[in-house]
């Protein structure tokens, strides 16, 4: 990698921080969304970015660590709207697919069914910091300048094989960075923000997002998704085989499997983690985001995850709805929400949308050295070969 | 469906179970499972007969009812070992992937984190029944005679679209029978058993099951899982999407996803059921078998389920291993588990495994007809067509 | 007991229930409710009658079963509102204090927020006939003709010392009975309904209610209580250590807790279990209702249980208000519920009544003698005078 | 207070902790513990220190921070054994009695069932920070630089009436050295480490423990208790009803529950929280040490608590017995645990330590004025008297 741009972050050290786009490393041939190689995973619709952001209000901002050989991390920040989320709080809900993760927040969210700040994403050894940063960031604001109490949530995963976590690197103003530049419109997704360092499948992951909209008779909600992807498991593609074909497996000593131990990766225990945030305008209440948030481990095993050992899995939903939105400290909750009876096409957009946004951060994902190791981006040639032979290929 | 064959039982009434095999109502094309039509899910190789009852000592016993016009309905029993369940206690957990459903010993197993009875399941309404007669067969046992509190596990799905359920016709005597018949070796899939009447994907469902053989460097355990289908969403097989080409959606309200409302199970709100139960000789303890039970909903997912909000999805996981069995009354437990470190390949292995139960369950299962309605089998001849343009054929 | 009077029941068997009013075996001193005592936990007035149908609307029928020498048992069931429960839904939530027990019905609750039958307590080995039993007469109603699938509710308790649970004597006829019979107004309590064999910190236990009214600066609502008191412990009032003073230990080889081996019940492990049904006419959402719930287990521990490895503490919180009620079939939940903030006062309330509803199923409850056992009252006058020593009397 | 001696530690800023003795603040009568007041609750005796010290191997590190006019906070700390946590872990379990707080690590504690660092104790918004500053000394360790994942387990209850929690006073040293400096024996309680600033039903709250020895013959285990109070309700003290007596009533809009509104906190929530740590060498796996930690909200209930809205009550269980301890890395976890039906005296031994460490917490807090504010003591005298009025006096 370019050595030379980031001497002078090093030397401003902690107070300048080393913000590239990721493009810089892009030695890879140019890279595509899983939908311009004719994967559209199930049967509805995406909305206009194919993005998170495609749900009205939400924003996401990130800023992209790359310092000196051994810093390759970041932050992604996800706003629920433009307003203060502590005084209008969103109804939300966690669903823990598999704990081994530090996720910041979860309990408080599940307990009074409500998001009060922003959602950030980082490396697992950087949440706490980027926790107290956003806590910062928060209270600092004219309107809460009473506030003693703040349940911030952070996700995180483990970015230690490219990144130098153990540094924990990502400092206070990249968190404020990340949440002070979030806008709606088309996310950057691949190796960047807190998708910098992470490494899916054996390949480069990286954040990953995709959207659905309902038609009309079926509520014509949106539902968008963002994904951390950072996990093991043997890549599918709408059911093409591209771990095995491209005898990539990423599970706990997953070269033990093979008979002939030719092959594998001898020493990934596949043990990330991804973290999903799923947002909707669908009016639902925080019992149902918890449902839709179980969900989307649904749509994480179409793409041939099985939730290693060491992967923490956490799903965060909430609704922006104004008729379930809550006024802080107002003494009634009126709410109009969609009854248990029609969430199902609410769950079915949620798998398919997760599913596609796991493919976008691994297809979008560029091939990133740092910290002594180098993972490759997945080769969209050869999959767009093992696709065509799958009978999936672009639309013309 | 011929009618004379049956006059007797209806006879009989109470007295006498018209039991039939499934294949008294296949005008279908020959069934095939899911690997005769080159569809082998995952990495790892399934066991000698592709069965739950690949993991030593797992019986299965089934009992299918079909009496007169309206009565299609049965049990299906598993027993986790020969001996007594309630003496000689196997680890267990419970994964509720979505509780609309009437699964009757959860909570219990999951506190104790162990099995008494044997897992019988059967139709929604029928439930109570079964599980009251399970619980007489249970203390009658001459080495239960002393016992004041049993905590029997009844599952089931709903086939109350060819089934009479209203009517609750399971009777003590099934649920006896498929107890007291349960065997290892090969298990009848299908339009059997708990699957007489049920539905997946809008095509008749039923009992399907498989399983998977760790290499002996992952351990050499094998998982066997077996499933009561009965659910809705959009059939993909390995990816290939079947449902969509074959027009077949079963979700809510399902045809209104569609612009033109041509097409579509347009009263079908996919809104079965299904019951998912794991067996593995390997060594597990009751929390990580709880965490077993949680993938089978990724299995689940492959198959082009979103767990609907009618869907009651249960997993119940337990150990076969002598190394982990509770002696009745013991005040000590003495255990040898798997860490929580070789827990992937098992993960990975029971993904697989109901992946494959499942595709077992459709393509097995045989058109029936009953209380008004008829569910045809899924086309093998279709099904194949398009699985080679997926690039899915038998292996020559 | 007197068995003469019971000779007709047995002759007519199946068909006539001996239900006799629990004072046929009073031999005891007249009984008396805890506020009689001057017991009068926490710091809210009850309402009307100190009881569950001080939420207007809520009804209990309560059939005692008691046959020849071994049958000690009977049905209690809660109905939340005059209507049909399926077709106008309150919403709920099931805390499950120590699973180890055969509550019917509560993933379901949990899953939809929402219960859609009354709640029917029984024996323990009589759940699965009770709750086929009520299935069977909710399905008969002229209005429920269409349905096939229905999530019935049935908790119970052990009562296998007085009663002659082996032979699951509760008939679907008592539980119509039950069903059919509930009304408003003053709650039979101690040795009746489902309480009829029940044991309570090693005294006679049974059905025991109370009630708080919030002041109307706190809302005005009424929450009520009823619970099946069948549990070990050691038991204190208010305090007062009634357990200790009267000797009286039941919980796991008690005897063994003293160092002379000299008192209480060497053969109790206390492992019974308590239900407790909670009912409010604050409007609560189910994640608040589930809140309640959870409280429920204060006011258990404040009683002097510690939940016994045996005991089965399941709780049912629900909320009668019409601004929560769900209608059948409706695509939108349009609530006006209580914010989170304004709950612990409802949580208070829910404690303080459990406290005293524990205490009035133990003080009016009646040695019972069933099954070869004789399981006494416990003895008013006593508890009197250590209550009095402890400072508690009767207000005058 | 005293301000003159905190001059310097204001001016040497961050470098300088002002650690004092809570003695400095004590105006107060002498404070005593429960058991020195005739308390005694339940029926098991305390171990040598009543202290969760009594369980061999745990020590306990507290650091006060008093510094200038608003800074009254601290740290506690738990260390589970002597050696390296991460490398030799002890199973745990964290029960969410009410899930407003910022516990952190909860979700992996509970998936992989196991603890790999120590407990940290701290103030709300300082979470994080601690949180950071444990990863950090944990990581410098020599026999952990290879580690890239640590799940750092941190409480917090919210001192902000004390102590100007928006500045977010702890720092790193202040944990670091409250690890360092933990020891077994005595604990300090009341106003001390993170108990400094914290306030318990109305009253100054504080830092308090208990123990509780099983007699031989129910296993002979130690069970220790510490707890962080500062939480609302209504005081009792075995059953003794000091909140009323004295008039002060700690949760919503206490005084609203006045008929004349003349009393009570008018601006208290008590809307405190609890963190509450149980040790045992009870050799006690994953799944009972959840239900261990279950039972403490058993023990809060009995002390006057009903876990108001804004409560963070989390409960953390671990045990340090050698048979169920966890090598790190071992492929296999070979142990000897208690069965479940040997749990009872378990259970009973933590509610009663429960409850004492909260009398412990209260009665040995001092006063302390900061921030504005000043909490008093209970006063001890008073507390007397009421005992005495029933029945309640030390033993001569």
């Amino acid at each position: 990698m370019p050595a030379a741009p980031h001497r002078s972050s090093i030397r401003l050290a902690a107070l300048l921080l080393a913000v590239v786009s990721a493009g810089t490393f892009a030695q890879d041939a140019p890279r595509a969304r899983a939908r311009d190689l004719g994967v559209a995973p199930g049967i509805f619709a995406p909305g206009t970015h194919n993005a998170i952001t495609d749900v009205a209000g939400v924003r996401v901002g990130q800023v992209t660590l790359v310092e000196g050989d051994n810093v390759r991390t970041g932050v992604t920040a996800i706003l629920p709207h433009p307003g203060n989320p502590y005084r209008s709080r969103v109804p939300a809900a966690v669903h823990v697919g598999n704990g081994f993760g530090k996720f910041i927040g979860s309990t408080q969210v599940n307990e009074l069914g409500e998001l009060e700040t922003p959602i950030v994403l980082t490396c697992t050894l950087c949440v706490w910091k980027a926790a107290d940063a956003m806590a910062a960031w928060m209270l600092e604001r004219p309107d809460m300048q009473q506030v003693r109490s703040l349940n911030v949530v952070v996700g995180e995963t483990n970015d230690g094989g490219l990144n130098d976590i153990r540094a924990r690197p990502v400092t206070a103003q990249a968190v404020r960075r990340a949440l002070e530049t979030a806008s709606g419109g088309p996310v950057q997704e691949g190796s960047v923000g807190a998708g910098t360092g992470t490494v899916a499948f054996g390949w480069k992951g990286g954040i990953g997002t995709s959207s659905r909209r309902l038609p009309a008779s079926l509520g014509g909600w949106t539902v968008g998704v963002l994904v951390q992807a950072n996990f093991g498991g043997v890549l599918q593609v709408a059911g093409a085989p591209i771990g095995r074909e491209l005898d990539r497996y990423a599970f706990q000593n997953a070269v033990a499997a093979n008979t002939d131990g030719s092959r594998g990766l001898a020493d990934d225990r596949g043990d990330g983690s991804i973290i999903i945030v799923i947002a909707t305008d669908a009016p639902l209440g925080d019992r149902n985001l918890r449902r839709v948030a179980s969900r989307a481990m649904m749509g994480l095993g179409r793409t041939g995850s099985s939730a290693s050992n060491g992967s923490g899995d956490y799903v965060l939903a909430f609704s922006t709805a104004d008729s379930v939105r809550r006024v802080f400290d107002a003494p009634k909750l009126d709410t109009s929400e969609l009854a248990n009876e029609q969430m199902s096409a609410v769950f079915q957009a949620s798998v398919e949308a997760v599913e596609e946004a796991i493919y976008n951060a691994v297809f979008m994902a560029t091939t990133i050295s740092g910290n002594g190791e180098t993972v490759e981006a997945i080769p969209l040639d050869r999959v767009r070969d093992i696709l065509r032979r799958h009978g999936i290929a672009p639309a013309k």
